[in-house]
C-alpha cells in the first residue's frame, strides 16, 4: 500500500533501483509491509528538465546526492514506528546507494482505506457492504 | 479542483493523453466534477532517467502495463462514490488505453477547500471575508 | 519544512529556477519558513515524455504558460496566511519568470510533525523522548 515516490540529482537506473529497493526494504522490516506491495516512482533529474534545490536547514548540510523520499500511507502508524522507519530507510539508503544519511529527506502523507484502488478498479481496503467498517475509512 | 498525477513506464504522448482523458472522464462522471476541472501531470518513464517498481500485493498480477493515477481532491466524497471512481477509471483507461483493470492503481489525498489557489492567487474556494465559512476549510 | 514541486510546460533550466525562487521567497514571506528551508523538486515537460492539462475552469483562462504548484507542509497555517501565500506566490512568479497570475496553480497538502525526516534519519520535529508533545504529531 505505501505509494512511494523517489527524486534523485543526475541518478542513472542502478542508483535509482538500489534506492528504491532501500526504502522497500526498510517498509518491510519497520512496518511490516509484505515485500510485493511495492509501488514506487523512482525520478532522477540532470538539470535540464528536471532540477532539485535544498537549504542546509537544521544545520544538515546537504548536497547534490540529495534524494527526496515521499510517502503516501494509510494512517495508523505510530511516531515510534515511523522513527524506526526513517532510521532504517538513512541506513539502507547508504548500504545499497552510499547515500550519506544527512541527503535522505523524507516526508509522509496519511490517508484512508477508502483511498485506496491496488487495481481491478475495486477498493480492496474498503470493500462495498462492509456496512460500517467499510464506510469507515472515510469518516 | 482535483490535482491529478500519472506515471506510467515508456508511454508516449498518445497512450498518456488517453490514461489523461479516461481519469477525468471517469471523475466527471462519478464525482460530477466540471469537464473544464481538468488539472493533471502526465509523466511517462523510460527506464533511464525514470522508472517504476511494483510487485504482485493482495494477488494482482501487475506488468510493465502498470499506471499509477494519484488524486488530490478537497474532502466529502463518500466511500460509494470513489468506489465507483475506482470502478470508471478503469473501465475507461481500457477503452481509451487499452490498458488492463489490474494494471489501475489508484490512490487519493485530500485536503480543504482553503487549499486550494486556481489562479490569480485567489482562494477561490475559501474567500477572504467568508466569516467561519471561509475559515473552516482550515480546521 | 515545506517539500514543494512545481510542473511547468517547456520550462528550461532558467524559468524552472525562476519559479522555485517565486515560490520559496513567497513562503519565506508570508508563513515565515526560513530561507535555507527549501526542498522543492523543479520538472518541466516538454510534451514528449511528459505533459500537463488543463481547463478554463472556474473561468480563468490558462494557457501553455500553466504552472502547478504542489505544497506539503505541517497542519496549522491559517486560512489568512494561505490566502497571503497563494499571492505573493503570484506576485512573485510573475515578477522572476513572467508567467501570469491566472496561470499561477496552487494545492497544499497537510500533515503532522512526526512526518518528516530532514535528514540523518531522525524525525526532527518529534524526536523520540519528547513524551505527549513527541507523540502528539500523530494524533
Amino acid at each position: 500500500m505505501p505509494f512511494v515516490r523517489i527524486d534523485a540529482l543526475g541518478a542513472g537506473p542502478d542508483r535509482l533501483d538500489a534506492l528504491g529497493r532501500a526504502v522497500q526494504d526498510a517498509l518491510v522490516e519497520t512496518l511490516g509491509v509484505p515485500p510485493d506491495d511495492r509501488f514506487q516512482v523512482l525520478t532522477g533529474h540532470d538539470g535540464t528538465t528536471g532540477s532539485l534545490r535544498y537549504g542546509d536547514y537544521l544545520g544538515v548540510h546537504r548536497d547534490e546526492g540529495i534524494v527526496f523520499v515521499a510517502i503516501t500511507m494509510r494512517s495508523g502508524r505510530t511516531p515510534d514506528r515511523k522513527r524506526a522507519m526513517y532510521r532504517r530507510i538513512a541506513e539502507l539508503a547508504e548500504d545499497y546507494a552510499g547515500t550519506e544519511p544527512r541527503n535522505m529527506f523524507v516526508t509522509v502523507t496519511e490517508n484512508d482505506s477508502i483511498d485506496w484502488s491496488l487495481g481491478d478498479g475495486l477498493a480492496q481496503y474498503a470493500p462495498a457492504g462492509n456496512g460500517p467498517a467499510g464506510a469507515s475509512g472515510a469518516s
